[in-house]
Protein backbone atom coordinates (compact mmCIF):
# COMPACT_ATOMS: atom_id res chain seq x y z
CA UNK A 1 0.00 0.00 0.00
CA UNK A 2 1.13 3.11 -0.66
CA UNK A 3 2.01 5.90 2.16
CA UNK A 4 1.60 9.09 2.77
CA UNK A 5 5.14 11.33 1.93
CA UNK A 6 7.16 12.13 5.16
CA UNK A 7 8.38 15.20 5.08
CA UNK A 8 11.19 14.07 7.42
CA UNK A 9 12.30 11.18 5.42
CA UNK A 10 14.90 12.26 3.14
CA UNK A 11 16.47 14.50 5.70
CA UNK A 12 16.72 11.20 8.19
CA UNK A 13 17.87 8.95 5.26
CA UNK A 14 20.71 11.11 4.43
CA UNK A 15 21.83 10.96 8.40
CA UNK A 16 21.97 6.98 8.36
CA UNK A 17 24.35 6.26 5.61
CA UNK A 18 25.32 3.41 7.83
CA UNK A 19 21.84 1.72 7.85
CA UNK A 20 20.38 2.63 4.67
CA UNK A 21 20.89 2.78 0.97
CA UNK A 22 19.47 4.71 -2.04
CA UNK A 23 19.59 3.07 -5.56
CA UNK A 24 22.91 2.09 -4.68
CA UNK A 25 25.74 1.18 -7.71
CA UNK A 26 28.20 -1.30 -7.45
CA UNK A 27 27.13 -3.16 -4.22
CA UNK A 28 26.98 -6.59 -6.06
CA UNK A 29 29.11 -9.28 -4.19
CA UNK A 30 29.77 -6.13 -1.96
CA UNK A 31 26.89 -6.66 0.75
CA UNK A 32 28.47 -8.42 3.77
CA UNK A 33 30.92 -5.54 3.84
CA UNK A 34 27.97 -3.56 5.25
CA UNK A 35 27.29 -5.91 8.25
CA UNK A 36 29.45 -7.01 11.24
CA UNK A 37 29.57 -10.54 10.76
CA UNK A 38 29.77 -12.51 7.82
CA UNK A 39 26.63 -14.81 7.76
CA UNK A 40 23.96 -16.38 5.70
CA UNK A 41 22.06 -13.11 3.87
CA UNK A 42 18.03 -13.30 4.01
CA UNK A 43 15.98 -10.23 2.20
CA UNK A 44 12.75 -9.21 2.35
CA UNK A 45 11.12 -7.75 -0.69
CA UNK A 46 8.37 -5.21 0.43
CA UNK A 47 8.64 -4.93 3.52
CA UNK A 48 6.43 -1.83 4.24
CA UNK A 49 6.75 -0.20 7.33
CA UNK A 50 9.56 -3.06 8.22
CA UNK A 51 7.81 -5.01 11.67
CA UNK A 52 8.46 -8.43 10.33
CA UNK A 53 12.72 -7.86 9.26
CA UNK A 54 13.19 -5.33 12.25
CA UNK A 55 11.40 -8.51 14.39
CA UNK A 56 13.59 -11.45 12.10
CA UNK A 57 16.45 -9.51 12.50
CA UNK A 58 16.20 -9.38 16.14
CA UNK A 59 15.46 -13.29 16.76
CA UNK A 60 18.18 -14.41 14.59
CA UNK A 61 21.69 -12.58 14.89
CA UNK A 62 23.40 -15.58 13.36
CA UNK A 63 21.81 -14.08 10.13
CA UNK A 64 21.69 -11.10 7.98
CA UNK A 65 19.31 -8.83 6.72
CA UNK A 66 18.10 -6.59 4.25
CA UNK A 67 14.65 -4.35 4.39
CA UNK A 68 14.28 -4.33 0.62
CA UNK A 69 11.33 -1.80 -0.11
CA UNK A 70 10.68 0.77 -2.98
CA UNK A 71 8.80 3.81 -1.67
CA UNK A 72 11.28 5.99 0.55
CA UNK A 73 8.30 7.00 3.16
CA UNK A 74 7.93 3.07 4.26
CA UNK A 75 12.06 2.62 4.26
CA UNK A 76 12.55 5.95 6.34
CA UNK A 77 10.01 4.03 8.83
CA UNK A 78 12.11 1.37 8.73
CA UNK A 79 15.03 3.24 9.33
CA UNK A 80 13.22 5.16 11.94
CA UNK A 81 12.99 1.83 13.94
CA UNK A 82 16.64 0.68 12.89
CA UNK A 83 17.87 3.72 14.40
CA UNK A 84 16.16 2.76 17.90
CA UNK A 85 16.86 -0.94 17.55
CA UNK A 86 20.38 -0.68 16.37
CA UNK A 87 20.45 -3.90 14.91
CA UNK A 88 23.89 -4.57 13.59
CA UNK A 89 22.51 -7.23 10.99
CA UNK A 90 20.24 -5.42 9.78
CA UNK A 91 20.07 -2.83 6.29
CA UNK A 92 17.89 -1.18 4.61
CA UNK A 93 17.68 -0.81 0.85
CA UNK A 94 16.02 1.41 -1.31
CA UNK A 95 15.01 0.13 -4.65
CA UNK A 96 12.86 -1.75 -7.14
CA UNK A 97 12.74 -5.80 -6.95
CA UNK A 98 13.16 -5.42 -10.49
CA UNK A 99 17.04 -4.06 -10.36
CA UNK A 100 17.66 -7.67 -8.22
CA UNK A 101 20.12 -8.81 -10.59
CA UNK A 102 22.16 -5.97 -10.61
CA UNK A 103 22.07 -5.51 -6.73
CA UNK A 104 23.41 -8.94 -6.13
CA UNK A 105 26.03 -11.52 -6.96
CA UNK A 106 24.38 -14.77 -7.80
CA UNK A 107 24.01 -16.54 -4.64
CA UNK A 108 24.33 -13.54 -2.79
CA UNK A 109 21.10 -13.83 -1.02
CA UNK A 110 20.62 -17.28 0.90
CA UNK A 111 16.55 -16.53 1.46
CA UNK A 112 14.18 -14.46 0.30
CA UNK A 113 10.71 -13.45 2.10
CA UNK A 114 7.82 -12.27 0.29
CA UNK A 115 5.06 -10.81 2.70
CA UNK A 116 1.70 -9.41 1.76
CA UNK A 117 3.02 -8.22 -1.51
CA UNK A 118 0.36 -6.45 -4.00
CA UNK A 119 -2.01 -8.96 -5.21
CA UNK A 120 -2.08 -6.81 -9.04
CA UNK A 121 -5.54 -9.09 -9.37
CA UNK A 122 -5.87 -7.71 -13.42
CA UNK A 123 -4.52 -10.40 -15.35
CA UNK A 124 -3.03 -7.87 -17.55
CA UNK A 125 -0.85 -6.57 -14.21
CA UNK A 126 -0.17 -10.51 -13.82
CA UNK A 127 4.16 -9.67 -14.82
CA UNK A 128 3.76 -7.17 -11.88
CA UNK A 129 2.82 -10.18 -9.52
CA UNK A 130 5.95 -10.18 -7.21
CA UNK A 131 5.39 -14.65 -7.59
CA UNK A 132 5.09 -14.07 -11.44
CA UNK A 133 7.53 -16.46 -13.66
CA UNK A 134 9.80 -12.85 -14.52
CA UNK A 135 10.47 -12.22 -10.66
CA UNK A 136 11.37 -16.08 -9.73
CA UNK A 137 14.12 -15.59 -12.66
CA UNK A 138 15.40 -12.74 -10.91
CA UNK A 139 15.03 -14.63 -7.02
CA UNK A 140 16.58 -17.76 -8.65
CA UNK A 141 19.84 -15.57 -10.16
CA UNK A 142 20.53 -14.00 -6.55
CA UNK A 143 20.13 -16.92 -4.62
CA UNK A 144 22.33 -20.38 -4.53
CA UNK A 145 20.98 -23.69 -5.91
CA UNK A 146 17.87 -24.72 -4.07
CA UNK A 147 17.43 -21.18 -2.86
CA UNK A 148 14.57 -20.86 -0.52
CA UNK A 149 10.89 -18.38 -0.88
CA UNK A 150 8.62 -18.04 1.82
CA UNK A 151 5.65 -16.18 1.28
CA UNK A 152 2.49 -14.94 3.04
CA UNK A 153 -0.37 -13.15 2.14
CA UNK A 154 -4.28 -12.62 2.71
CA UNK A 155 -5.18 -12.79 -0.72
CA UNK A 156 -6.77 -15.94 -1.94
CA UNK A 157 -6.44 -15.07 -5.93
CA UNK A 158 -2.61 -13.93 -5.19
CA UNK A 159 -1.78 -17.56 -3.20
CA UNK A 160 -3.83 -19.54 -6.32
CA UNK A 161 -1.58 -17.84 -8.88
CA UNK A 162 1.52 -18.11 -6.96
CA UNK A 163 0.62 -22.30 -6.19
CA UNK A 164 1.02 -22.60 -10.28
CA UNK A 165 3.29 -20.10 -10.83
CA UNK A 166 6.04 -21.44 -8.72
CA UNK A 167 5.24 -25.05 -9.42
CA UNK A 168 5.10 -24.31 -12.82
CA UNK A 169 8.45 -22.72 -13.04
CA UNK A 170 9.18 -25.93 -11.15
CA UNK A 171 9.55 -25.20 -7.47
CA UNK A 172 8.97 -27.76 -4.84
CA UNK A 173 6.82 -26.88 -2.44
CA UNK A 174 8.19 -27.63 1.37
CA UNK A 175 5.38 -26.36 3.21
CA UNK A 176 1.91 -24.95 2.74
CA UNK A 177 -0.46 -23.38 5.68
CA UNK A 178 -4.25 -22.62 4.34
CA UNK A 179 -4.86 -20.68 7.70
CA UNK A 180 -1.41 -20.01 9.30
CA UNK A 181 -3.37 -18.08 12.46
CA UNK A 182 -4.81 -20.96 13.33
CA UNK A 183 -1.60 -23.64 12.70
CA UNK A 184 1.14 -25.13 14.48
CA UNK A 185 3.63 -22.23 12.45
CA UNK A 186 1.58 -19.55 14.10
CA UNK A 187 4.24 -20.57 17.40
CA UNK A 188 7.01 -18.86 15.29
CA UNK A 189 5.13 -16.98 12.94
CA UNK A 190 6.59 -13.18 12.94
CA UNK A 191 3.47 -10.79 12.03
CA UNK A 192 3.67 -7.86 9.65
CA UNK A 193 1.75 -4.77 10.77
CA UNK A 194 -0.89 -5.25 7.78
CA UNK A 195 -1.08 -9.17 8.93
CA UNK A 196 -1.51 -7.83 12.52
CA UNK A 197 -4.80 -5.37 11.21
CA UNK A 198 -6.38 -7.80 9.44
CA UNK A 199 -5.67 -11.48 10.86
CA UNK A 200 -7.40 -9.90 13.61
CA UNK A 201 -10.51 -9.75 11.74
CA UNK A 202 -10.69 -13.00 11.41
CA UNK A 203 -9.12 -12.93 7.89
CA UNK A 204 -7.63 -16.44 6.87
CA UNK A 205 -3.74 -15.72 6.45
CA UNK A 206 -2.03 -18.47 3.10
CA UNK A 207 1.86 -19.39 3.54
CA UNK A 208 4.13 -21.35 1.99
CA UNK A 209 7.42 -22.10 2.00
CA UNK A 210 9.28 -23.35 -1.86
CA UNK A 211 12.90 -23.56 -2.93
CA UNK A 212 13.93 -23.54 -6.58
CA UNK A 213 14.83 -27.18 -8.30
CA UNK A 214 18.44 -26.18 -8.86
CA UNK B 1 -16.80 -43.14 4.91
CA UNK B 2 -17.76 -46.80 5.36
CA UNK B 3 -21.59 -47.44 4.54
CA UNK B 4 -23.96 -50.20 6.29
CA UNK B 5 -23.72 -53.37 4.74
CA UNK B 6 -26.29 -53.95 1.46
CA UNK B 7 -28.20 -57.39 1.99
CA UNK B 8 -28.81 -56.78 -1.98
CA UNK B 9 -26.00 -56.01 -2.60
CA UNK B 10 -23.73 -59.23 -3.76
CA UNK B 11 -27.19 -60.62 -6.12
CA UNK B 12 -27.17 -56.89 -7.90
CA UNK B 13 -23.42 -56.85 -8.55
CA UNK B 14 -23.69 -60.88 -9.51
CA UNK B 15 -27.06 -60.21 -12.03
CA UNK B 16 -24.96 -57.65 -14.13
CA UNK B 17 -21.20 -58.48 -15.15
CA UNK B 18 -21.86 -56.00 -17.98
CA UNK B 19 -21.39 -53.04 -15.83
CA UNK B 20 -19.35 -54.08 -12.75
CA UNK B 21 -16.66 -56.46 -11.69
CA UNK B 22 -15.23 -57.33 -8.95
CA UNK B 23 -11.32 -57.88 -8.61
CA UNK B 24 -10.99 -59.30 -12.48
CA UNK B 25 -7.60 -60.27 -13.53
CA UNK B 26 -6.32 -60.05 -16.41
CA UNK B 27 -7.94 -56.86 -17.48
CA UNK B 28 -5.02 -54.98 -17.73
CA UNK B 29 -4.97 -53.65 -21.45
CA UNK B 30 -8.50 -54.97 -22.15
CA UNK B 31 -10.37 -52.02 -20.48
CA UNK B 32 -11.80 -50.08 -23.69
CA UNK B 33 -13.70 -53.74 -24.66
CA UNK B 34 -15.89 -52.81 -21.87
CA UNK B 35 -17.25 -50.24 -23.73
CA UNK B 36 -19.39 -49.51 -26.47
CA UNK B 37 -16.87 -47.06 -28.42
CA UNK B 38 -12.90 -46.95 -27.86
CA UNK B 39 -12.05 -43.10 -26.51
CA UNK B 40 -10.38 -41.82 -23.58
CA UNK B 41 -10.54 -43.36 -20.58
CA UNK B 42 -10.56 -41.91 -17.39
CA UNK B 43 -10.49 -42.97 -14.05
CA UNK B 44 -12.24 -41.95 -10.25
CA UNK B 45 -10.79 -43.76 -7.39
CA UNK B 46 -13.02 -44.09 -4.06
CA UNK B 47 -16.36 -43.29 -6.08
CA UNK B 48 -18.30 -43.49 -3.39
CA UNK B 49 -21.91 -43.86 -4.40
CA UNK B 50 -20.90 -42.68 -7.71
CA UNK B 51 -22.95 -39.48 -8.19
CA UNK B 52 -19.69 -37.55 -9.73
CA UNK B 53 -18.63 -39.93 -12.05
CA UNK B 54 -22.23 -40.86 -12.96
CA UNK B 55 -22.94 -37.19 -13.71
CA UNK B 56 -19.23 -37.06 -15.25
CA UNK B 57 -20.09 -39.82 -17.63
CA UNK B 58 -23.64 -38.67 -18.37
CA UNK B 59 -21.86 -35.18 -19.71
CA UNK B 60 -19.12 -36.47 -20.99
CA UNK B 61 -20.03 -39.06 -24.05
CA UNK B 62 -16.87 -38.60 -26.10
CA UNK B 63 -14.82 -40.46 -22.61
CA UNK B 64 -15.17 -43.47 -21.46
CA UNK B 65 -14.96 -44.00 -17.23
CA UNK B 66 -14.36 -46.09 -14.79
CA UNK B 67 -16.01 -45.58 -11.26
CA UNK B 68 -13.41 -47.70 -9.00
CA UNK B 69 -14.58 -48.44 -5.10
CA UNK B 70 -13.62 -50.65 -2.85
CA UNK B 71 -16.33 -51.17 -0.85
CA UNK B 72 -18.56 -53.56 -1.80
CA UNK B 73 -21.99 -51.65 -0.82
CA UNK B 74 -20.86 -48.28 -2.21
CA UNK B 75 -19.84 -49.89 -5.60
CA UNK B 76 -23.60 -51.51 -5.81
CA UNK B 77 -25.11 -48.26 -4.93
CA UNK B 78 -23.28 -46.78 -8.01
CA UNK B 79 -24.23 -50.14 -9.80
CA UNK B 80 -28.21 -49.36 -8.87
CA UNK B 81 -27.81 -45.62 -10.57
CA UNK B 82 -25.87 -47.19 -13.58
CA UNK B 83 -28.57 -49.95 -13.86
CA UNK B 84 -31.51 -47.42 -14.31
CA UNK B 85 -28.93 -44.96 -15.77
CA UNK B 86 -27.69 -47.58 -18.56
CA UNK B 87 -24.36 -44.93 -19.27
CA UNK B 88 -22.37 -46.72 -22.36
CA UNK B 89 -19.48 -45.03 -20.95
CA UNK B 90 -19.12 -46.50 -17.51
CA UNK B 91 -17.71 -49.15 -16.13
CA UNK B 92 -17.72 -49.84 -12.38
CA UNK B 93 -14.62 -52.10 -11.22
CA UNK B 94 -14.62 -53.19 -7.19
CA UNK B 95 -10.46 -53.37 -6.27
CA UNK B 96 -7.76 -51.77 -4.10
CA UNK B 97 -6.18 -48.56 -5.06
CA UNK B 98 -3.12 -50.58 -4.38
CA UNK B 99 -3.90 -52.75 -7.55
CA UNK B 100 -4.09 -50.46 -9.85
CA UNK B 101 -0.71 -51.43 -11.71
CA UNK B 102 -1.61 -55.02 -12.01
CA UNK B 103 -5.31 -53.87 -13.17
CA UNK B 104 -3.79 -51.47 -15.58
CA UNK B 105 -1.20 -51.12 -18.71
CA UNK B 106 1.21 -48.28 -18.64
CA UNK B 107 -1.01 -45.68 -20.65
CA UNK B 108 -4.39 -46.86 -20.35
CA UNK B 109 -5.70 -44.53 -17.91
CA UNK B 110 -5.90 -40.71 -19.51
CA UNK B 111 -6.85 -38.94 -16.29
CA UNK B 112 -7.54 -39.82 -12.31
CA UNK B 113 -9.95 -38.02 -9.74
CA UNK B 114 -9.98 -38.24 -5.93
CA UNK B 115 -12.66 -36.53 -4.46
CA UNK B 116 -12.54 -36.26 -0.48
CA UNK B 117 -10.41 -39.01 -0.47
CA UNK B 118 -10.18 -39.81 3.39
CA UNK B 119 -7.64 -37.47 4.84
CA UNK B 120 -5.84 -40.45 7.06
CA UNK B 121 -4.77 -37.48 9.35
CA UNK B 122 -2.50 -39.28 11.73
CA UNK B 123 0.91 -38.88 10.83
CA UNK B 124 1.26 -42.82 11.00
CA UNK B 125 -1.18 -43.39 8.19
CA UNK B 126 0.37 -40.79 5.73
CA UNK B 127 1.11 -43.55 3.18
CA UNK B 128 -2.33 -44.98 2.95
CA UNK B 129 -3.67 -40.90 1.95
CA UNK B 130 -4.40 -40.99 -1.63
CA UNK B 131 -1.70 -37.97 -2.83
CA UNK B 132 1.23 -39.53 -0.48
CA UNK B 133 4.31 -40.87 -3.15
CA UNK B 134 3.15 -44.37 -2.98
CA UNK B 135 -0.09 -43.64 -4.69
CA UNK B 136 1.52 -41.16 -7.18
CA UNK B 137 3.74 -43.76 -8.31
CA UNK B 138 0.90 -45.80 -8.71
CA UNK B 139 -0.73 -43.10 -10.63
CA UNK B 140 2.37 -42.17 -12.94
CA UNK B 141 2.62 -45.85 -14.03
CA UNK B 142 -0.96 -46.17 -15.22
CA UNK B 143 -1.16 -42.72 -16.99
CA UNK B 144 0.60 -41.31 -20.67
CA UNK B 145 3.63 -38.99 -19.79
CA UNK B 146 2.26 -35.62 -18.12
CA UNK B 147 -0.73 -37.84 -17.27
CA UNK B 148 -3.12 -35.23 -14.86
CA UNK B 149 -4.83 -35.74 -11.85
CA UNK B 150 -7.76 -33.95 -10.32
CA UNK B 151 -8.22 -33.78 -6.54
CA UNK B 152 -11.09 -32.24 -4.18
CA UNK B 153 -11.65 -32.04 -0.86
CA UNK B 154 -12.98 -30.39 2.03
CA UNK B 155 -9.98 -31.07 4.03
CA UNK B 156 -7.81 -28.60 5.14
CA UNK B 157 -4.92 -30.71 5.97
CA UNK B 158 -4.80 -33.16 3.55
CA UNK B 159 -4.95 -30.20 0.77
CA UNK B 160 -2.02 -28.44 2.28
CA UNK B 161 0.02 -32.61 2.20
CA UNK B 162 -0.73 -32.90 -1.79
CA UNK B 163 0.18 -29.89 -2.80
CA UNK B 164 3.72 -30.39 -0.90
CA UNK B 165 3.36 -34.10 -1.70
CA UNK B 166 2.22 -33.69 -5.33
CA UNK B 167 5.00 -30.45 -5.97
CA UNK B 168 7.61 -32.74 -4.42
CA UNK B 169 7.00 -35.66 -6.98
CA UNK B 170 7.94 -33.10 -9.57
CA UNK B 171 4.32 -32.70 -10.49
CA UNK B 172 3.26 -29.02 -11.85
CA UNK B 173 -0.36 -27.61 -10.14
CA UNK B 174 -2.28 -26.30 -13.30
CA UNK B 175 -5.35 -24.94 -11.39
CA UNK B 176 -5.75 -24.24 -7.50
CA UNK B 177 -9.25 -22.81 -6.02
CA UNK B 178 -9.24 -22.31 -2.31
CA UNK B 179 -12.73 -21.97 -2.44
CA UNK B 180 -14.16 -24.10 -5.56
CA UNK B 181 -17.65 -23.21 -4.73
CA UNK B 182 -17.04 -19.72 -4.63
CA UNK B 183 -15.14 -19.41 -7.38
CA UNK B 184 -15.68 -19.54 -11.85
CA UNK B 185 -14.59 -23.32 -11.32
CA UNK B 186 -17.78 -24.32 -9.77
CA UNK B 187 -20.12 -23.62 -12.84
CA UNK B 188 -18.87 -26.70 -14.69
CA UNK B 189 -18.28 -28.73 -11.46
CA UNK B 190 -19.81 -31.87 -10.34
CA UNK B 191 -20.89 -32.20 -6.97
CA UNK B 192 -20.20 -35.52 -4.81
CA UNK B 193 -23.01 -36.22 -2.69
CA UNK B 194 -20.38 -35.71 0.32
CA UNK B 195 -19.88 -32.40 -1.09
CA UNK B 196 -23.17 -31.08 -1.79
CA UNK B 197 -23.96 -32.11 1.85
CA UNK B 198 -21.24 -29.91 3.42
CA UNK B 199 -20.71 -27.40 1.25
CA UNK B 200 -24.27 -26.52 2.09
CA UNK B 201 -22.69 -25.84 5.65
CA UNK B 202 -20.57 -23.52 4.30
CA UNK B 203 -17.32 -25.77 4.56
CA UNK B 204 -14.68 -24.68 2.01
CA UNK B 205 -13.66 -26.65 -0.96
CA UNK B 206 -10.38 -26.81 -2.29
CA UNK B 207 -9.86 -27.66 -5.85
CA UNK B 208 -6.34 -28.57 -7.62
CA UNK B 209 -5.68 -29.91 -11.26
CA UNK B 210 -1.67 -31.22 -11.67
CA UNK B 211 0.11 -33.36 -14.08
CA UNK B 212 3.12 -35.55 -13.98
CA UNK B 213 6.54 -34.19 -15.43
CA UNK B 214 6.42 -36.98 -17.51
Amino acid sequence: MRLRNKPWAKDLIQAHPEAILDRPLNMAGHWQQRFNKVQPLELELGSGKGQFIIEKAHQNPDHNFIAMELQTAAAAMILHKQVAAKLPNLQILIDNGQKLTELFKPGEIAKIYLNFSDPWPKSKHTKRRLTSPNFLKLYQQVLPPKGQLEFKTDNQGLFEYSLVSLTDFGMQLEQVSLDLHASELQATNILTEYEEKFAGKGQRIYYLAAHFSA
